[in-house]
């Protein structure tokens, strides 16, 4: 068994950005500009975007963190979003996920101009991404993606199993497992909750994607020897013996698992800080040019 | 068994649009308008240009068909497709693939407005149905999804293997079949060219849709007792019996495993018909403006 060390790979690839923005700087360009909206005060939101935007440090950026209470009203988020995809000193933005319920979400990921849509959730990016042509691709997958990749992980012609359809993971990591390319060039099963027995597929997978949102749903048994598993869950359990009174839990019963994995991230610390990574790729590439403006 | 007849079922809704035409008509609208563009003189081409004009007719649509010879440039292509955006008198127009090498087709599938591209090819489709907001949905997988709702076919929970993972078909003929709606919330596995056993796959399917442009493929000790299988293979083959000198040959050998299956379409006669439905159920859509304009 390996660990797949999210951390580790995040640290290398921030490090290889922030030597190309450095020379980017010695070339007499400006350094990408990610801008990050934050409203109200979510215990995990907060946490990801003070994550975000000492990532950009990292990786030598400018960044901006605008923040609303609460209240804010769609048409004064909707203005901010019009104003930032007006400024040319903005490479790329985010709005933070989730947003209160009288704000439509979907109405805001599609104001945001998609040239600039660093998160890759916007149709635009999202249609080219299942189509496989250039653009912001969708984070999570993205950095799943690369964990494969950095760790030289057979994919072609293997059976990848993806445990969940969301729109942020589960759906768009399927595409791109299925695509002619590495990593990908996979048969792919998606399950999901209308999927009447789940371990019958997990029983068959080369690789499992488990993005299904419930905690140490996957279990030893219901795997094969040598399975690559990514672990995509965080879901916050309370947990007493902690300061802050909760612990992130995988998708992934790890303890049970990991002897039978070829290949398998903690939680924290495997595919999370890879989605921060993709976000910051993003925005190289936004700043750079060269999806949209090349 | 039980033949699906996509003939008849075409027949139905295009029965039930020009109704719902002439009911506009009778409101004082005009009708739906749907422009195509042929490029030289395939003969595939030619003859699903000729059935689409026709549907036109069946539904009482305008139509306007419009023919280059095959040494039209990418610009005039491009300066005509600008032009059919322009004009309020074009609800939807689409131009019959495949084009001449020198002619990008992504480049032509990119200018359509979305908001006419009744084909659902443009990227802007393509991601708003994988998200599953509303849209022009892909014409083939659309009909294939009318075929298995007008048979009434249970598909939630079920485990629908794709055979084919392209843009036109596999791909989002997957989306669409995992989606939490009916017909769909299926458990869904894509194969292609680059998985080792099809066969393993298609032996635990209970729904199998075959778009992998291999004549005959899926024989019937491949699949196990009662699978619904969808043919959308339409390869011409050979045959000297014919005046045309060839027949149309699905991708499964329908002899061999119509008596396994509970559901199976003919070649041609099934799927065929359906998707120049979609196309005239987007037409009809988008002079309505109930995607994007309502």
């Amino acid at each position: 068994m390996q660990l797949i060390d999210g951390k580790k790979v995040s640290a290398d690839i921030k490090a290889e950005i922030r030597a190309e923005v450095e020379q980017m700087v010695k070339d007499g360009k400006r350094r990408p500009h990610l801008v990050g909206i934050l409203v109200g005060h979510d215990g995990g939101s907060e946490t990801y975007m003070a994550n975000k935007v000492k990532s950009c440090a990292e990786c030598g950026f400018e960044s901006t963190l605008i923040r609303y209470e609460d209240d804010v009203t769609e048409a004064e988020l909707l203005a901010k979003v019009q104003e930032l995809n007006a400024d040319p000193a903005v490479d790329g933005f985010i709005v933070q996920l989730p947003l209160p319920k009288h704000i439509s979400e979907q109405k805001v990921i599609e104001a945001i101009d998609y040239r600039k849509d660093v998160d890759g959730f916007h149709p635009v990016n999202a249609g080219r991404m299942a189509i496989g042509l250039p653009c912001f691709k969708s984070a999570t997958p993205a950095g799943i993606l690369e964990l494969l990749a950095r760790y030289n992980i057979d994919t072609k012609g293997k059976h990848c199993v993806v445990l969940g359809r969301s729109n942020i993971v589960g759906r768009p990591v399927a595409e791109l497992m299925m695509q002619k390319s590495y990593p990908g060039n996979c048969t792919v099963t998606i399950c999901h909750s209308a999927t009447p027995d789940i371990a019958s597929f997990t029983h068959q997978a080369d690789i499992i994607i488990a993005a299904i949102g419930k905690p140490a749903f996957l279990k030893g048994d219901m795997v094969k020897d040598g399975v690559v598993v990514i672990d995509v869950g965080t879901t916050r359990v309370p947990d007493a013996s902690r300061k802050s009174g909760f612990r992130l839990q995988g998708d992934v019963e790890f303890a049970n698992l990991a002897p039978k994995s070829s290949f398998i991230p903690p939680v924290p610390g495997g595919v999370g800080p890879m989605t921060i990574v993709s976000l910051m790729k993003n925005t190289l590439l936004a700043a750079k040019g060269e999806i949209y403006h090349g």
